[in-house]
């Protein structure tokens, strides 16, 4: 415990957490990773966090960084020997500086992404990132994971969203690296090494973040459609017609909207007779740089062509912000009536948008055949090829069986996305989850080159260890 | 010479150049930089460069990777030793594919930029990088170096324009990285880390390329203005008012536009009286996707509230597509009449754009002072804090006088754009040219980490040694 009174002189006293105070540390919050800790330390700065960490390599603990703990993949979760220390960055929560004119905000790693965006709103600029669990999840996490969302089509992932970072690096070294440059050719890129490292390369403590201008005006559609092929196409003809102006393109299975009226029946589908029975829908939101009326004009001109072309078959636009928001919550209701349901099995997966329609069309033959009784829920964000292609159980199917085909239908949907060159792990990350499979859809050439830059970054094993790569 | 009998094995005799015949590989086109070579090798394909490098590796001898031979710091010329074998990408010039639905193609590293944006309009869809070179570099040598150009204020530079690499590592090893995603977090980012390495880590040898929609039409405006505060606030009321329809903003003195005028006085200016003797002007382009006509009205909108607030003091719209072309051509003239002028010491540079009022008084100050009788010739991307900051002889100054200035006046320069945040190479990297001041102006932390990721993917030192990092 002298190593623990050290560690306390660092950061203080009432930072240093063990027993039940470390507990909520050590469970990811859907508990499905549980592990163990020498303790959890807050430090209160950047300095602080390089001191903890020098502390660490001079007593040999590893150590696992933590933010607001909502990761998919386990990666914020020790493992169960209790020789790690959690290095919890929340206190680090200040939002250090926001330059209007530069559009640029500096965040450290600690501060909720609401609170970032809320920032922004008070400057009156947009920053875009935005998911499921803003309301907890820190802008730190976020750049480690390199977190998606909806509106990545036209902003970007977190990745696009970060000029420059402070790292402390796996020595205890801090990267004075808050450049807020849109363009700067001096050296290696070290941002974008660590944004998406998962905490296996270093901290991320703070980040210069891009801010765009507020939109004006939002509006949103439903867009009811015959197929796959269909959406694809009317993709094309969005991203022509409305330019950047297009911020969101959901591609919905007609079963998630059926899925939604069964537990949420007070939530109306906009369509009545055949138009409610189609197998696809797309959500399409623009962001206006005029105003409310431009905006629903352009998706009147643009819809009205796609509807003529044949592309759509019948079509929602809101007229004002509530119905764009009722069409946005019938999409936000989807997981949320997929767990009324019961357990499922989600993956977060990607292929190129050109081969969409052959990965559901062969992933689902082969899942049903393989499966049987099982049900799909499929949505997703068509505009970067990103679905979420759940399984769930039909009638009939019991739970117990669904999940002990678990890993099998991981493989069967994994192998499926691998061969049309997409990517098992879009939006989540690597984490524990799916670092045991990596090697089976990397090439070998890559995972060595992965290998090489942990043992440059991080020779001695200590940052996070046996997170995306083996320990 | 049996070394060379092996090289000729791999790639073909008439492709192992020496004597004569490698000449033209050995100076950059600027004439700045001569070196020698043992032989320019010019392999055929990607298996043939990993053949090439690990024979290199084999026999000991360093790597010289080069595109179009059009880049401004000397990172594709050998040293002087004769030592290197110059690898020449460009036989790999084929457009592997053009995937319309994915709004991506993949090009290989020879390809032409020029032939690449070609490429991409023949599927009806937009490459947006462009740069004064594009008729003679290369895609392979603009993400070497993550070329900028005119359009990064909207699509980003060459790195926003790549989801995925072919490379063959400093080991010959080939890896297939040619992913087609906008989301993909299945490890690290090692796409970006040989972005803008300038070949030290690696040679890339294909790339998949995003591609956008064509815009329906675009329209020009030039604005004059008091100052580059009044700029600055414009740039942010255009970013507003045009959201992403916003593709160029650049900032041109006004001595700038009196020097075309000196040397191409068939150049009308479009101002008169007042208007055409203030200090600085603006040069704004929308990217439309609806109509010229509504791109023009969006001017005429934005800029007439521009004009009302006091930030703008007079505007000229172009009303067709030549009126368009010939502001362009105002701007692009800058840099012919400044080689009219003679000899100039050019910088590229960027800060903040919050920063950049204070930069640009700064400087000149600072300048003036120590070096009597020099001209300025500033312009620029303000949308990306990135400046030509350039230094005439005024008249009465001699042309030797002021080149024997050049370090000291790199000095002043660099030193003011440190102090403000800034990059002392925004678009053309660090090469030969910037090499040596580098340590300058980067922490220590951040030079380390550079030269551990280098010992970890180039451990031989042969990849393009003493590039960017002192050998």
């Amino acid at each position: 415990m002298t190593q623990l009174n050290e560690l306390a002189r660092i950061v203080g006293d009432s930072y240093v957490l063990t027993g039940d105070d470390a507990q909520p540390y050590l469970v990811d919050w859907r508990g499905r990773y549980t592990g163990a800790a020498l303790a959890v330390a807050r430090p209160g700065s950047t300095d602080e966090v390089a001191q903890v960490v020098k502390w660490c390599v001079a007593n040999g603990v590893p150590m696992v960084p933590q933010g607001g703990n909502t990761g998919l993949c386990g990666a914020a979760t020790p493992d169960g020997s209790g020789a790690a220390l959690v290095l919890s960055l929340g206190r680090l929560n200040r939002i250090r500086a926001v330059d209007v004119d530069n559009d640029t905000m500096v965040a450290e790693a600690g501060c909720i992404l609401q609170s970032v965006q809320q920032a922004a709103r008070d400057a009156d600029r947009l920053f875009p990132l935005s998911l499921a669990a803003e309301g907890s999840c820190t802008i730190g996490g976020n750049l480690a994971t390199n977190a998606g969302g909806t509106q990545v089509l036209r902003y970007g992932n977190a990745r696009e969203l970060a000029l420059g970072l402070e790292v402390v690096t796996a020595q205890g070294e801090i990267w004075h690296g808050l450049r807020g440059l849109r363009k700067d050719n001096t050296g290696y890129d070290l941002r974008d090494l660590y944004i998406g490292s998962e905490g296996t390369l270093g901290i991320i403590t703070a980040a210069t973040l891009k801010l765009y201008p507020l939109p004006v005006a939002q509006c949103t559609a439903l867009l009811a459609l015959n197929s796959v092929s269909d959406a694809v196409a009317l993709l094309s003809v969005a991203r022509k017609g409305f330019g950047a102006a297009l911020t969101g393109f959901e591609l919905i299975a007609g079963d998630c909207l059926k899925l939604v009226n069964k537990f949420y029946p007070q939530q109306r589908l906009p369509f009545e007779g055949e138009s409610a029975q189609l197998p696809w829908y797309a959500l399409l939101e623009l962001s206006d740089s005029e105003s409310a009326e431009h905006a629903r004009e352009r998706f009147e001109t643009i819809v009205g062509e796609a509807l003529e072309a044949g592309l759509v078959v019948d079509a929602v636009i809101a007229e004002n912000i509530s119905q764009s928001k009722a069409l946005w919550h019938l999409r936000e209701s989807i997981p949320l009536a997929e767990k009324d349901a019961g357990k499922s099995i989600k993956h977060d997966v990607s292929v190129p948008v050109s081969r969409m329609a052959e990965f559901i069309d062969n992933t689902n033959a082969a899942v049903r055949q393989r499966f049987p009784g099982i049900q799909h829920v499929i949505f997703g964000h068509l505009g970067d090829g990103n679905l979420h292609y759940n399984i769930a159980r039909g009638e009939g199917l019991s739970e117990g069986r669904l999940l002990s085909w678990q890993d099998a239908v991981y493989e069967v949907v994994h192998d499926n996305v691998h061969r049309l060159g997409g990517s098992i792990s879009a939006e989540h990350g690597v984490g524990q989850l799916k670092r045991d499979v990596l090697p089976r859809y990397k090439d070998a050439v890559e995972m060595a080159l992965m290998r090489s830059l942990k043992q440059a970054l991080d020779p001695r094993g200590l940052m996070n260890p046996g997170k995306v790569l083996v320990g």
